[in-house]
């Protein structure tokens, strides 16, 4: 394993450090619980986002902290959940009144600790929402999750939402607006070779020279299959395919009722992409791969959407939810209308998205 | 060879098309010859900036086309220098009558067409201006040069040079204030793997799964020597001394002369950082490795500087200046005045790099 790093069980810690020496402009680190904050927070009357999730995706979550963006993110270990108590503290730290919106990622620990934290920040009357991304049309369930995994979708939604807040949405406003930009979005990931975690020391799994994983996870927990190595046209059409041939996908999911003070079932239905339609286009490097390679899967991708009668409203391309040092990519479509659009040219100032500041 | 690309042959050409489709509010390219402009060039009454050099080191330089950056970029085949006509021809496109300032990495191939390339603007009448950049402290002549390599320095100059012609500087001006930042810069890489270019389907060295390339430069080239492998403070801390402990550096550069149409040689004088200076420290992956590690690298050097009493101004953290997937990183340490934090601070709207539009 070469990395540029220390000992092994001070990575997270050193790379929080040098961030907050980089970027004390825009946000402050605590450490005792671990999170990331806006250096200004609380922001009178806004309505206070928080993410969070294992380290080693970065810039997500803790570099999408900042103006226009997220007022805290939870950083665990390396693909690990961060804890309850982090997510607590970061809402006590960043509620200005205005309440607090989780965004989650569909992973069990995850899930299991927003939820914690959730019923901790409720009971002292904070208002509070938690709002599930599973926008993976790679698998059902799977090795971490049931339903869907969060993936791209995290990023669009942080960004979204973050605008509205800022905006001056209120809870319900974000929440709804968070959940539409979700059931908006369908992701596919691929992988050209694994990551190394450094406590693990090794490969997180093993592939051939001459394949790739078609469907793969963040964490570089198994996809779809296992293929033969192809070109990124082949590839970039079998993701698309992977996204705009999925068909509704229904689910139930969990979500902090804040009036009647429970947790309750909510239905959600994810509509596909139909001629006509708009969207952001977000090819996204696992960490490896760089922004060149990208720029191919995005010229295909144009192609194949043009020929469908979808068009390209937006885009992002470059590394901005990774999986370590992992070569691959990822492709999230989000349909968009004018809410959306407006909110995503909105100005963000974060070390990890910046524009219109 | 596990790339996201399809035929070899087609690798540059594809991922233009891909630049071309994803930013077309910014710019657009040229194929015959190959010149990526600004969408809105030529700009009236301001100066056009042109580099360019071998793909494979992207955003740099085609992603930093836009405004308040370049006007132009010649991209050659991966690792290998564009030629004169590109330069020639991209000159043509985008002078407004206000000139041209070619920005050129000293790299043999490079600095021969850039030459050939200002003596046919010339000779047309276009004023033209020629600044060779050559930051790099790794080593005094390299496999490709004569001289000091050119590196990080290259963002930093067509950034601040490129907000001041957006500020009206004329040519001279422009050209006086490129030369000062690249003799206020300081540059050194290091390499944790090789990396692949298309063309040779195998990695350009072969590195120990123990050892690191101290001094590399951005193409596989040797640098200063080959060491066991160590950890991100003792790395950093080598780099760092690399930068601050070269003594004075003075070189005869060849530069066009408008005046007497002819070139001139030189002299120009680079001094050490010394304690009271401010910098801009750009801390800079070259592809593979993910700006988690970047940051443990930029905590190290952050501490470094200042117990020499040097403070950091401003900060870049990402992959600007790469080796295609190669992992490693430089550090890139500008010295600073008001002059150049003023068009640092200045709005750039480039895939590349974007702030304050």
């Amino acid at each position: 394993m070469k990395k540029l790093i220390n000992a092994v069980e001070n990575v997270v810690r050193e790379q929080l450090e040098g961030m907050a020496s980089a970027h004390a402009d825009v946000l402050k680190v605590s450490y005792e619980p671990t999170f990331i904050y806006r250096a200004d927070a609380p922001v009178a009357n806004k309505v206070a986002l928080i993410s969070g999730g294992g380290s080693g995706h970065e810039p997500m979550h803790g570099g999408f902290v900042g103006k226009g963006m997220l007022d805290a993110a939870c950083p665990g270990e390396v693909f690990t959940s961060p804890t309850p108590d982090q997510m607590y503290a970061a809402g006590s730290a960043v509620n200005s009144g205005a309440g607090v919106l989780y965004i989650v990622k569909n992973y069990t620990g995850d899930v299991l600790n927003f939820e914690a934290a959730a019923e901790m920040l409720a009971g002292e009357g904070v208002p509070v929402q938690s709002i599930l991304i599973d926008d993976d049309a790679a698998v059902k369930d799977s090795l971490y999750t049931a339903g869907r995994r969060g993936v791209g979708a995290t990023v669009i939604t942080e960004k979204i939402t973050g605008a509205a807040a800022e905006a001056g949405y209120d809870l319900l406003q974000c929440a709804d607006l968070c959940r539409k930009v979700n059931t908006s979005s369908r992701s596919i990931g691929v992988a050209l070779t694994s990551c190394i975690v450094p406590a693990a020391g090794k490969p997180t799994f093993d592939l051939g020279d001459g394949e790739f994983e078609f469907g793969i996870g963040i964490h570089g927990e198994p996809g779809r299959r296992r293929l033969p190595m192809a070109s990124v046209d082949e590839i970039t059409e079998m993701m698309a395919s992977a996204i705009l041939d999925d068909g509704v996908y229904t689910r139930t999911v969990r979500e902090w009722d804040q009036a009647r003070g429970e947790w309750v079932d909510k239905e959600l239905v994810n509509a596909p992409l139909r001629s006509g339609d708009g969207v952001i286009a977000f090819v996204n490097s696992m960490g490896g791969t760089p922004v060149s390679e990208l720029y191919a899967m995005y010229r295909k991708l144009s192609g194949l959407l043009d020929a469908r009668g979808i068009r390209i409203a937006r885009n992002l391309i470059g590394p901005y939810i990774t999986s370590l040092e992992m070569q691959g990519a990822s492709i999230t479509l989000v349909k968009v209308d004018d809410e959306i659009l407006k909110f995503w040219d909105a100005p963000v100032l974060t070390p990890g998205l910046r524009w219109g500041v």
